[in-house]
């Protein structure tokens, strides 16, 4: 027997594929933002060196983060609300079920 | 019986120091203006991640060459000539065999 989680109607898969590319795009957007005005500031080797590290840690993140696969996309959605990339509204219209869990979830801590 | 090479007076301490930092400062001032200028053009997240390859790639570079230990020194000083960081006037004072060492291996690619 597949778990709620697992099965995701066609208008489902539609309104997580767009909840998930908004949030995305609002995050890079914001980073893309970040480094300009970060690399406004650099004087020395080590600002540039802090440069990398951050963005390395932010690729890391990034990657790691925006994981499409249904099993984890609740936990995906409840970490992109959690942080602000992402509003509950953006998810009307997947399962009540899906939904209560999603809410349940942005209330842990990561 | 030690090589030329693993002997150096004070005097060449103090020139291959000066030569080096000198350098590095060089370098090092070269990659901060040309981050900045880079950092100027970030559109979208592929430019920030092509930034953050940019930086691990000259990271890994300057970490490795910047090597001062006496007995690869020429190695490194040849390198940094090639590269336009060194004049060899600003080798000046080192034992005439350092200095055709290190003029001999100018000739040689990396």
């Amino acid at each position: 027997m597949e778990s709620i989680d697992s099965t995701w109607s066609e208008q489902e898969q539609v309104i997580a594929k767009h909840a998930f590319d908004v949030a995305y795009e609002r995050e890079v957007f914001a980073l893309v933002r970040l480094v300009s005005e970060k690399a406004n500031t650099l004087v020395e080797i080590e600002d540039v060196w802090q440069l990398h590290d951050f963005l390395s840690a932010r690729r890391h993140e990034i990657d790691g983060k925006y994981d499409y696969r249904y099993s984890i996309l609740p936990f995906v959605f409840a970490q992109l609300v959690q942080q602000g990339w992402l509003r509950l509204e953006e998810l009307e219209g997947l399962a009540p079920e899906k939904l209560a869990k999603i809410v349940a979830l942005t209330r842990m801590s990561y």
